[in-house]
């Protein structure tokens, strides 16, 4: 294997055992050398592929970042109607499984943790507030949103929805489970969007 | 003064210190040595009135859960119109002021440390789920939400939007600010709700 590649794909190995010290033990667990134990590494070895704590903390974040926008390319290129692009791209943002429900955690840890590094990695901008806010406008452009709606604060109230489900599929993975969840971001698109005529079409097709 | 008020008294001191150990420092700062110093105690007389760091923790964020729900009572004996009610109790529920974020912030910061505590302290139930069933209720039996609302997701959904600003508001609180967080609550509200012009309407077609 070329050494570049090595180095990438050993780079990623430290940041998943990063994700797994973090999840067992929380930030203040997440010490250079439960990590390098937990990668099998020696400390001088990790050091090697990340020469700060922070260095290692900042891309093993960009790195949970990188999957949800992945999935989220997925889905986008599907070529699904426009009210089901939206449905199934805010339903890959809100963990519903193992998986994403643990990468949520490791995100919020990090979240918490990074307000008091100024400067260090700006999880606020995390492209999701972003993210909401072309959703709108995808919808607008689609003439699916309801015509008096205030773009701007919809935006809003969607990124705090997704984002309060996500906070609860962590803390209470049972009561706020996909069904659930799918429910709520359902019923939610429904509102903002305007009323079908289905059931004229239906009676007069 | 009394000793057991005294004893009382102090122990919110010492959880008023911890608050500010933990927004300066995190959760990894909050040691017994470093609150005890914030105290201006020695470790001897902090153990004395916590005898274990988690009791001390635990203590400290039921203080926060007592500020919230007094100043939701203050509201509710105000005897405001039923809708009027429901949005000053959530504008009192997502922090909009310099010191309602740091509850804010010292909440979330305990939250995600609780997640690798078992058994310690249930933050998943803080009574806000409840709060939000009970306010979506309310309406309904004013007659002012939408006859047909399913009112369990409706209770879902006004959950996740509330602790979604508040979390924007803390990790953002430039762009989420107070106007902006009452715009956002205010059109979710009137959008749960019957519309009035509507009703008569059919009422009267």
């Amino acid at each position: 294997m070329p050494k570049q590649i090595d180095h990438e794909k050993r780079r990623k190995q430290i940041a998943e055992a990063t994700w797994r010290v973090i999840l067992e033990r929380g930030m203040e667990g997440a010490s250079a050398r439960n990590i390098a134990k937990e990668a099998g590494l020696s400390l001088g070895a990790l050091r090697h592929y990340f020469s700060t704590q922070d260095e290692l903390l900042v891309f093993a974040m960009k790195l949970v970042q990188e999957k949800v926008r992945a999935r989220i390319n997925n889905i986008a290129i599907k070529d699904l109607p426009p009210k089901e692009t939206v449905l199934h791209i805010l339903l890959e943002i809100v963990p519903t499984n193992e998986e994403t429900i643990r990468e949520m955690e490791v995100w919020f840890a990090f979240t918490v943790y990074a307000k008091h590094k100024k400067d260090m990695f700006d999880a606020n901008h995390d492209g999701i507030y972003s993210g909401m806010q072309n959703l709108i406008a995808y919808l607008d452009e689609c003439s699916l949103l309801k015509q008096n709606a205030d773009k701007d604060i919809e935006a809003e109230r969607l990124y705090a929805l997704i984002d309060g489900l996500a906070l609860h599929a962590m803390l209470d993975p049972v009561r706020v489970n996909k069904d659930r969840i799918k429910r709520a971001i359902m019923q939610h698109v429904e509102s903002i969007c305007t009323e079908k005529i289905r059931e004229t079409e239906e009676r007069n097709p």
